[in-house]
């Protein structure tokens, strides 16, 4: 009987084959990307809903963060324990596109969503994206085993897990799409995973607002036409975007380095890292770069912030993931960039709140080399008027980053540079 | 002094060059753009008020119908002697950028847009995009003979004017800026175009807009939020839109074979197809598929058509292009996939205005493989609420299409279709 059900399924199989070849493979992916974003999907809304959490413990009970180098000794100890081979973190993902070894380990899963929870329960300056792309990558990959699927689709599931994770984690599931595609190469998109990155990463985000899970929402306010003296001053701006994207990528790598360098015991990096937040925090007399930061991102839509804010959310989130933290540098990239944008409209004749929003994705765009995901992930969030503003601000912050970036196995597929066009195809770390 | 002059520029220009070589790029390629923009924005505006112009003097003049056949020979006539040259349209464009050859004539501009006033005055099926993108790469092509660029920067040029085009004509310059860059490759974008392309078509929609000229409006009504059921009656929607690209690309594609095969004059071939045209609208007692249909569109998003108009239009374009009229595919399959979309809500539980408006565009991502221009022309125009549905629509049609599509010059960048994998890098024409 089971026998004859396959036979008949071959058959039909081999008659679309040749007909229709697109529509076998449609059915195909449409099944796994359900099962993609039903996993991912409820992962991510636990994944937020523990955040949200552990974000208002830490609100209520402030002293909780006297604690962090502490937990910092914890969670560098359990890493350096049991997750060695897991602590390349994204790059771990990204270069399993490039080069597929083996399948990721389930429990990258539970450490990643453990470590960035604990992260933030005792104030480290980090994200959410990392988080959430790993969990996401992880739990698709088994999907690999299940179907003994081949290196290439084995690709495109690796692709639609962190869509689908991106997608959710942010509410954004466009720009979560066009992210997984966009990723892995610096300049250029290949279409290999277009139908099951959109379907995944759209279910995805249904299935996590099932939960219950709501998304912040920003007050953009009045945004002009473009014309060509907004065309000028949004190429400024993205210019001071893409040099905080730089800073953001040198600072995280060399304080890396330093604590590598001077700290032999790995397990006690944290431990370091998480002293010197405190001592910093300690100096500035505020809890405000500590976290996700999500009320200052807000604020910075509607009160011009001062010009040293995303600096010292800068140099705290440099510290805290250079120093081995949990956690992802998207929210914080959004962050520097929404409080640089802020401060910008003190010189820049542009309302604050567009100015915020430029600098939201744009240090982001340079940080990741991502410009279009970030542009669409505008578009989903502030709406359609301030597309001109953000795309171009996300484009001049991507190119004067230059061939750096915060995902170091990313390969470059276009050069950036014309005088640099011979590092083509290597990764970032390479060159 | 002017020597001095040069010897400073060159100083500093060396300078930038050596620590941030991306500014410098910016810059060049900034001024450049608004070049660009200025004149594509210039022309797309004379084009479209000569467009209204020759619609509604046709409307007024009903009989005028009836010379379309004639017309028709003195359009075949003028190409046949002046412009075999540039007969080749859009795909002449496509197929510099690959393999540069000389400089394309000036005098593309004035035909193509001459060639369309000139079809649509006497109620050709045909639309814009083609000539906007001819006329604005062929205005813009001058600028590689006036700055001396070398072969790589001219396919730049070439891409920035085809994004400013077709930004301009449509009013969507973020799907224009897109649609350069994604429209040469089936499969894949390359970035390396990305700033001239968005900043010359958010530029030239500005000088567009200058000249007064507005764009038509389409009202979507309410949009659910996508759940699994409406993501599979999208993917059927998307199913059946990318068969009607299909359906289009074959039916053109044949009437022109079998025309030139049984007309010998090629000048005459527009006669017969003229005459074609006449005798099918005669019968259908209409002249609803003449022209380029834009109230049918509009009328699309508001009230269910009939089954049949969606094909009626698609055989009459099919006709005027494949017999030699010029202008271009996209609203005509605007107006195949609003109508096709508009009828299937009499079988799909979605929004009539929904399903017109994904018809809209995915028919046009089936047909000319750009799907990512495709959903962003969408979000442009009708909205971010529908760009779940849109973006999957557009997905589907792309793939179902397969390695066929409007532009035969198109390179595959990326197979759709793993068994097809061989057929990468060939161009559409070839396969």
């Amino acid at each position: 009987m089971q026998k004859n059900l396959y036979s008949s399924y071959s058959r039909v199989r081999k008659f679309i084959l040749t007909r229709q070849p697109a529509l076998l493979s449609i059915l195909e992916w449409l099944l796994l990307s359900i099962v993609i974003a039903i996993c991912v999907g409820s992962a991510c809304a636990f994944f937020l809903i523990s955040l949200e959490y552990a974000t208002d413990y830490r609100n209520a009970h402030e002293w909780l963060i006297y604690l962090l180098p502490f937990a910092g000794i914890l969670l560098g100890y359990v890493f350096f324990r049991w997750g060695k081979e897991i602590a390349p973190g994204n790059n771990l993902v990204i270069s399993n596109i490039h080069k597929p070894k083996k399948i990721l380990p389930f429990r990258l899963a539970p450490f990643i969503l453990g470590g960035t929870v604990f992260t933030h329960l005792f104030g480290g300056s980090a994200g959410r994206e990392g988080t959430a792309i790993q969990m996401s990558a992880a739990i698709s990959d088994q999907l690999t085993r299940v179907f003994k699927l081949s290196k290439y689709n084995r690709q495109v599931i690796l692709i639609s897990g962190m869509s689908a994770g991106f997608g959710a984690v942010f509410g954004t599931p466009l720009a979560g799409a066009i992210f997984g595609l966009e990723v892995y190469h610096m300049g250029k998109i290949k279409y290999n995973a277009i139908f099951p990155a959109f379907a995944s990463s759209f279910m995805a985000d249904y299935v996590t607002r099932l939960y219950g899970v709501s998304h912040s929402h920003y007050i953009l306010g009045f945004v002009p036409h473009i014309d060509l003296q907004g065309l000028l001053i949004t190429i400024l701006a993205g210019i001071c975007f893409g040099l905080a994207s730089l800073g953001f990528i040198k600072l995280t790598s060399s304080y890396s380095k330093l604590s590598s360098k001077y700290i032999k015991r790995a397990y006690m990096r944290p431990f370091f890292g998480g002293l010197l937040i405190l001592l910093i925090a300690g100096l500035l007399g505020t809890t405000k770069y500590l976290g996700l930061g999500l009320p200052t991102i807000a604020e910075s839509f509607t009160v011009q912030q001062a010009p040293y804010v995303f600096f010292f959310k800068l140099l705290l989130t440099a510290i805290t993931l250079g120093a081995g933290f949990k956690g992802g540098e998207v929210t914080p990239l959004f962050f520097i960039g929404a409080a640089l944008g802020s401060a910008l409209s003190l010189f820049l004749p542009l309302p604050v709140g567009l100015l915020a929003a430029m600098g939201f994705v744009a240090v982001f765009s340079g940080a990741s080399n991502t410009p279009l995901a970030s542009s669409i992930m505008a578009i989903e969030l502030f709406g359609i008027a301030c597309s001109p503003y953000v795309a171009i601000a996300c484009i001049v912050a991507y190119l004067i980053s230059g061939h750096h970036g915060i995902y170091s196995s990313q390969v470059i597929g276009e050069t950036k540079i014309a005088t640099k066009i011979r590092e083509t195809g290597r990764t970032l770390g390479e060159v």
